[in-house]
């Protein structure tokens, strides 16, 4: 893909200092299980929306002058280092190499504007704005869809936070192939995500880990025979922004997400008290009150909570009677991932 | 089966009245999904234990004198009406065929040494009992194997608790061939089962409604496609008296079980919080202290631990730290159903 790009891509002048806000999403269709662990190809389609409300802020400067020794990550006020601190470092190794320059070592500073200990999964925005902030700080001009195809080798999902709105991410066949694309702004429907906080525990297994193991459950496959559909499901349901559509579907993928996990070798059980809790009470409201309230679950604890902001309301009003909740965040859809003035240094 | 049984089976002098006790069984292979609900032919072969300590006496006396218009039901001390009653007098029917007498009607009174709202399933027991009971008192001469299949008509669970210690309900192909068999008895191997309750809310759908529907998740097939491995594993760890090796797989049946439950349509979600607090904490105890324990799960909310006598009181200690368990019920294999003197009527 990168190779085949130098017609599109050209080199300007380089500022070697920008920083990106991108923003979280939460995938509908999610993305679980990877046919290719060293580029980060999926083994199925996923469908998200990506959030406006909570975003993470990275700065990135080259260091032209050959000052430091290596690359140095800051992350919330923290400075990173070990594992952390590498994936941010092989990421960086790619967008030197697309670069054509190896030698630059970078300074990196990144802020998310949720707690870490909230649970959300932050690696989508960081990975796509960092991916933005580095290529442009750089000097490169990629377009959306080459942004995505650089942010999956960092977090498959960043490949998504590279859109605003309604993003699908296209399997694909290879590097260049799996990609995401728009399938409809921000502004085409304002659901809300209700982020439901239940534990801030840190997870036993990273889901960057986790994704090399759905191959050992034995609903794998079946998952993934499952969503030609449900796919097409999600994307009609979004269309016609019809959410006692969408609901159904995105529940079903979650629990068949969370069944691959359960029954993978080892079993993940990312589920607490907590999540049972909401999920039992969401789907209560629904029957017994006619609440229109759909949940979704991401490889943690956290249950996300998708409603029209008209009942935004009533939800958040319900799930303070619920004694797992710790808090809750709140956000709808937003734009995709852009280049900022303000830098964090 | 019931027509070719004829040199086998052979008319006694009726005694009318006879009483007859069973245990539940907690199945390490689980029955879910079934092929042919009229005789409940199951999808796929199970394997359980039978409980010796949690147990269904039942006494049925057939009405010869003609006073009764109806069969009359008495469980728990409560006189039973409507479907609970139906079913039995369902079961009672086969029973009458088989005697070649449609006339009888009968009176039934059971009684479970376990509250019922302690949400052990008691259908296995209780058709058990039941059919044990019935059959003794209208004077037919069955054997084990044979009691088995008519046990089933009534609960396919029944089937397994009408042979002691460890017992294998083959799925078979029509109602002759789909018995169960025991692989060893009780004095095999003194496993406990120690049933944590966490909820003892009545189930919003049934496990028998429940069967119907597991061909409706996508993960069914592949669930009955793995348990050929899983039976034989099971086997094996029984023959060996290997819990570790019965534990895992036991652990991987009861997720995937629940995993089909839970992406059925409409998704059946019988986990409440206690329940994930019971296996986080398994988990915990086992990977961080060694405590050789191993958990699964019937359709419902609370949690069977299986373990050896010498972990126990050690098991029984840490479940009083979690907030969630209501109580405990401790059991080991028991024999199988049969009848006892002492009428409860």
């Amino acid at each position: 893909m990168f190779r085949s790009s130098q017609s599109t891509s050209q080199s300007i002048a380089p500022q070697l200092k920008a920083t990106a806000r991108a923003g979280s999403n939460i995938a509908f269709i999610k993305y679980w299980g990877v046919a290719n662990p060293r580029i980060n190809l999926p083994l199925n389609n996923s469908i998200s929306m990506t959030l406006g409300a909570l975003h993470t802020t990275t700065t990135v400067e080259w260091d032209a002058g050959g000052r430091l020794g290596a690359d140095e990550v800051t992350i919330d006020g923290e400075r990173v280092e070990g594992k952390k601190a590498e994936r941010v470092t092989q990421h960086l190794d790619l967008i030197r190499h697309l670069a054509g320059d190896r030698r630059y070592r970078a300074r990196v500073v990144s802020r998310n504007n949720f707690p870490m200990a909230s649970g959300i999964a932050s690696s989508a925005s960081a990975f796509a704005a960092l991916t933005v902030a580095a290529v442009a700080a750089i000097g490169l001009a990629l377009d959306r869809t080459r942004l995505s195809a650089v942010a999956r080798h960092g977090s498959g999902s960043a490949s998504r936070s590279i859109f605003g709105g309604y993003v699908e991410w296209e399997r694909g066949n290879d590097d260049a192939t799996s990609v995401a694309r728009q399938l409809f702004p921000a502004e085409h429907w304002n659901l809300r995500d209700v982020v439901v906080v239940v534990s801030t525990a840190e997870k036993a297994v990273s889901s960057q880990n986790g994704h090399t193991l759905a191959l050992t459950s034995p609903f794998n496959a079946a998952r993934i025979d499952s969503l030609y559909t449900a796919l097409q499901e999600v994307r009609a349901a979004i269309t016609l922004r019809d959410l006692n559509r969408l609901g159904p579907v995105i529940e079903q993928d979650a629990l068949a997400m969370h069944a691959v996990m359960m029954t993978s070798k080892p079993s993940l059980l990312y589920w607490q008290p907590g999540t049972l809790e909401v999920l039992q009470a969401v789907r209560r409201w629904r029957e017994q009150d006619g609440l229109p309230v759909y949940f979704t679950i991401d490889a943690g604890p956290n249950v996300h909570l998708i409603c029209e902001p008209a009942f935004e309301r009533e939800l958040l009003r319900r799930l303070q009677t619920l004694s797992g909740v710790r808090s809750t965040l709140t956000s709808g859809p937003g734009d995709g991932a852009e280049t900022v003035d303000q830098h964090l240094f």
